[in-house]
């Protein structure tokens, strides 16, 4: 009577590096003061319009099954939405919603690996990659990047492990380092997977938030459309993360195919939920630049305090609630250097190597605290560093 | 730059027996009126104490990431919940919650299944059995169960098909039979499970539907708690199938594997939605009767309509929201039935065969309509089947 290997081995193996975080999590609970930069979740909440819409859809009486692929004016709104954003071409068949972007990445691998299939992705990566993989039963490989390129992929490094990959997944503005993709890294990623046939899985949750440079969604690059699975959401473009409103934009057939998967996995995404999503997106830009608007400003702010200092490397963070700290300078990697500051400090950040080997000796800091706090953080987080150094 | 197999085929092949219902939605668009008897949803909404206890959530903060195994609150609930009504120690570790009863069963399935594993379920079936099966890349192997034993399924049958399988998905109160399994049909489910190491899946989303006998939940039977995950739901309970709110009860360990798979699928379900299922099911047994008093109600009407003819049997509905009657006098199969009523009357009633083989001749009708025009309805079945009798 055991559970399936799959289940077993979803974790994969080895240290994955969250001991500072639940160690952070028990001070807390314990009653220590902890200054919490490790969690992607903004410090406000949902803005209380949207649930009001939400509270009049589900009053109105939207609390029935809603369509499995999302209700039509959803899907409406994000096609128009990406099609403004990318030029492309979009229908309402383009989409389908999902409850949150987590589960839309589930289903891209899903929909397009079999099991024993392998699947790129790029390391350092967000902490769910590899067990979302995993999960759809294929088997993830890993490509790194470099903290010399500013974590730019570089095309040659993909190709030399394209051979019989199926899929390619990347994320852009990117959870860890906050490095936004270049027009010539994605050009080198479409060829990648135009010469090796892989489909392109590219997760652009983080797409409102660009502090430099532009957003290029890889779906408008040359014969890409075709094969390229976008994954966005609510959670991080409106604050909604609770809410679990997330969607894919792909090809109609693969749109169909997602949606047959989606009928016998989670069976749609509330009504009300999807209503107060359009009322979300139809606030406009404006609207997702004020979520956005605090990011920037302690971005700005962490670039001050890192000026004034040569220890500790900023990753040049162009995107992404995220910064990435190089602090190599220190001798010590990046889960030894958290752990020496949670205890002398009280600062919580999270160690580079949890998100793959190719950011070891970083530490990522989420700007997700009240800017005042967020700069002392900084500054005490550099000289202790300075005090560190070899 | 072809999709998975897996999802290719998610399907099945064959005809799905519903293209009655395609036709009956397309002829309500067409402006023609259709007693749509097909679908099982409540004829109310979700009730308005409920989702202004959502909505006082939302506002109150609720609206980030909730823990992906589900709220604390929620969990000690619905264990507090099994318990009292099963018998069977249980605590919030023995929980996940899942967004809906669709998801528990892709997880159970997922958590349990390796790639090309065996997994048993019970001909007739609601109709997403076999898929979410195929989308666990498991193997579906169908168990006929008999008119003639108004579908109790036999031990010996399930045992006659139990060698190298990895689990067996029973559901009582059944959807679409309305059969209630007896105590000792779920014995000999039981003993079939222990003698060839299977685990049990036992969806029991329709436990607050009982018309006749009682509901016994198999993990209170010996030995069969450590081998059976329970699924369940505040959809039809509590009138919220749109809030997509559902859970797993099952072994510790267990339900530490489906935590893995959730936070690589679905991460959670909205903290506000579980806050308010926890005030739902606060409101106790009355509520929950109240809720199922409609069909309660209308199953009692069908049973004298049906009494004042002999065409079309009635397989005995001793629970949950439908009817399965028996069409056979009249020489069509159930599709061909279905499909001269909803000619002939504008009757919308589901094929039998769209839930297997082993519901030939039969057709399901849901009580989700207004009492009066429910009963017309099923007297204008009877006599149109009694005109067509041969």
């Amino acid at each position: 009577m055991e559970l399936s290997q799959r289940i077993s081995t979803i974790l994969g193996t080895g240290s994955d590096g969250w001991d500072v975080f639940y160690r952070a999590r028990q001070m807390i609970k314990d009653g220590t003061p902890v200054t919490e930069l490790t969690i992607g979740e903004h410090d406000i909440r949902t803005a209380a319009p949207i649930l009001r819409d939400m509270h009049a859809s589900a009053l109105g009486g939207h609390t029935g099954y809603a369509m499995v692929p999302g209700t039509t004016a959803l899907r409406e709104t994000i096609a128009a939405r990406v099609q403004e954003r990318t030029g492309v071409p979009t229908t309402a068949a383009n989409v389908m919603v999902t409850p949150g972007g987590q589960s839309a990445l589930f289903a891209a691998h899903t929909c397009l690996c079999d099991p024993g299939d392998v699947a790129l992705y790029l390391d350092p990566f967000y902490a769910t990659y590899p067990g979302t993989i995993r999960g759809a039963s294929a088997i993830p490989r890993a490509i790194q990047t470099r903290a010399e390129d500013a974590f730019q992929p570089r095309a040659a490094d993909i190709a030399a492990q394209a051979k019989g990959a199926k899929t390619l997944l990347i994320n852009s503005p990117n959870n860890p380092t906050g490095t936004v993709y270049s027009r010539s890294t994605l050009d080198g990623i479409a060829k990648v997977c135009l010469d090796h046939d892989l489909w392109l899985i590219s997760d652009e949750v983080y797409d409102t938030q660009i502090w430099e440079g532009t957003h290029i969604s890889p779906r408008a690059l040359p014969g890409m459309a075709e094969r390229t699975l976008v994954v966005g959401s609510m959670s991080k473009s409106h604050a909604m993360t609770g809410s679990r409103c997330g969607w894919i934009v792909a090809p109609e057939h693969v749109i169909e195919a997602t949606i047959n998967l989606s009928t016998h996995t989670t069976y749609g995404v509330p009504g009300f939920i999807q209503d107060a999503a359009v009322f979300a997106m139809d606030q406009g830009p404006a609207f997702e630049e004020e979520i956005a608007a605090p990011f920037r400003r302690r971005r700005a702010l962490a670039k001050q305090v890192l000026a004034e200092q040569n220890t500790v490397g900023l990753v040049p963070a162009q995107g992404a609630m995220y910064l990435m700290l190089d602090v190599r300078a220190t001798g010590l990697s990046g889960e030894g250097f958290a752990n020496a500051l949670l205890d002398a400090h009280h600062i919580a950040v999270m160690p580079g190597e949890s998100f793959g080997a190719a950011a070891a000796g970083h530490v990522r800091v989420a700007m997700t605290i009240e800017d005042t706090q967020f700069s002392d953080a900084l500054r005490t987080l550099c000289a202790f560093a300075q005090s560190l150094e070899t």
